[in-house]
């Protein structure tokens, strides 16, 4: 590949996120189906707010904590996202630059505009996390807030596949891809969520089988994309369609599917899981890393993985420790 | 002591803490003194947070954080503190009353009035934590604010001294003193900070000697209230003066004056030491709820050094564990 100011540009919902404890019963009282993700209104999240434990804020969006681990990594990620001009739209453009994120996405202007958005994230003793978006200003993502030079100038573009449950962000995200292929620049897309996948199976499939060229799901979401009993049963499926497919299967590692190649790699050791919020966000991020610095898929799972099991290790979706040494300890690339 | 609706009503500074990671060259850097309280204007507010790394919010407070952990012990607390009608204001407030703690003081009204107050709190690699407070909502804190009949209604009154750097948060703390006397309840002085002890020593001499039934220093805090040079020679001091004195130690523990009485507390083992934020908050938590409780001076430290024992064990200075249960596992009371 051709050398380029930024390695990967994340496209996602920009989104803080708030923090707590819960038990399952808590979830059971409200509703929530658990490990999955609900969009709520404004109206719901005061009421959960006011009924959930003391929560601790820290920047998140799916899209976002990818960047963050490309650049925790030694890499040039780039993002856009849709935030307002308040608080938390402060927080999260300080974290995600002082993360080494170029974002440079104006933000709406004030009051009259919808808030930054929030995801309250109920965090179970078993480390399962079940998140609740109140998507606020994301719904503003509008096709002029794409920067057609720094899409020209990123390797790959990688799109979360929440950003569909938006019609405007679509138009967006169709003229990000757009200007990729042209530019003969990568396509990546996360599936998110099995219930995003299932509010959106038609175009994923569409879109995995004709413009994407790096997929990543884990077990549940491509199970739903292919109306799938087992792994095994999705996994021909997308094996007779797509590029490059990243598959997670949380303890049990992943799964890369390439052409002609198939690499099964195991879960990094590691003792114990506090908060799995940010594993599938994460893995993207190792393993998009690795493919744009050159590295074979084997490797690049292997990154995804390490990535991963850091940032499952504590709470929050972003990394704590420098994962550039991480991985040199690890290995020597 | 006659049964009460509260244990213990804290009042001080309420404050959204925001900390980052640091190395010390950043501390240099910016002209900090490694772990101490530096009070900051906003401008200086804004040029710290445009410089240093990714933050993490949550409440904080030095006696919020305390009233916190009465209530994680099953106590109950009271808090008496300044916000605005704001984002982190709103957060201050969730945060405090999800914990269990009554917290009713009506913020400020809005944009006109100084924000809710945030801490940037800087992290070293060895655990430390550097502190820079912009006060804001703060220093709003009046007389007016002192609720008569939750002052009469609670056991002790715990005071930090960080209000004294507001000339009229010192006069509603003078009332809220006098009205605990008047009810007969008691009088808690944290000394709060070397520096702030060195901006008031002789009002803290005096409160100490003539106002309060139980003062809490760490060694560097007690040696500046009476300009000692060693820990011992500012035991000495205290001892001839106060009611009650609990000093802590860091990893020697800590030590416990009464009338006739002296105990050395070792600290609670412990494996890693992550972030020492809260950790004097957490021992005047443990303490006072003894103390509350009737309990002798001994186990009272003993429960000051296992709450603190947890918070220095994660980010942030308020109780991530269910402190109740920690304590039922180290002995039964």
């Amino acid at each position: 590949m051709s050398e380029t100011r930024f390695d990967v540009l994340c496209i996602g919902n920009a989104i803080v996120d708030v923090l707590a404890h819960a038990e399952d019963s808590f979830l059971a009282t409200h509703g929530m189906v658990k490990g999955s993700m609900a969009l709520i209104d404004e109206a719901r999240a005061h009421h959960l707010y006011d009924h959930m434990g003391p929560g601790l804020e820290c920047s998140g969006g799916s899209a976002a904590n990818t960047a963050a681990g490309v650049a925790s990594l030694g890499g040039r990620p780039a993002y856009i996202g849709k935030t307002n001009h308040d608080t938390l739209g402060e927080i999260f453009a300080h974290d995600l630059r002082a993360s080494g994120v170029h974002f440079a996405t104006s933000p709406l202007s004030g009051k009259a505009d919808p808030a930054t958005a929030r995801c309250l994230i109920l965090v179970s003793p078993d480390a399962q996390r079940t998140m609740n978006t109140f998507l606020g200003a994301c719904t503003r993502l509008r096709p002029e807030d794409i920067d057609e030079a720094v899409v020209r100038e990123s390797q790959v573009v990688y799109i979360e596949g929440y950003l569909w449950d938006m019609p405007e962000a679509k138009d967006a995200i169709v003229k990000a891809a757009r200007l990729a292929r042209e530019a003969g620049r990568g396509v990546a897309l996360s599936l998110s969520d099995a219930f995003c996948v299932d509010r959106h199976r038609d175009e994923f499939q569409t879109l995995v089988a004709d413009h994407v060229d790096i997929v990543f799901a884990n077990e549940d979401e491509i199970k739903s994309l292919y109306c799938a009993d087992t792994f095994d049963a999705a996994l021909q499926q997308v094996r007779a369609v797509c590029k490059v497919a990243a598959l997670t299967r949380g303890a049990k590692g992943s799964v890369v599917l390439g052409e002609n190649e198939l690499h099964i790699i195991d879960a990094e050791p590691m003792s114990g899981v506090v908060d799995t919020t940010g594993a599938g966000d994460l893995y993207a991020a190792g393993f998009l890393f690795g493919y744009t610095q050159g590295k074979d898929l084997a490797t690049c799972a292997r990154l995804g993985g390490i990535a991963a099991a850091e940032v499952i290790s504590h709470f929050g979706a972003r990394p704590e420790a420098d994962l550039k040494g991480l991985v040199a300890q690890r290995f020597s690339l």
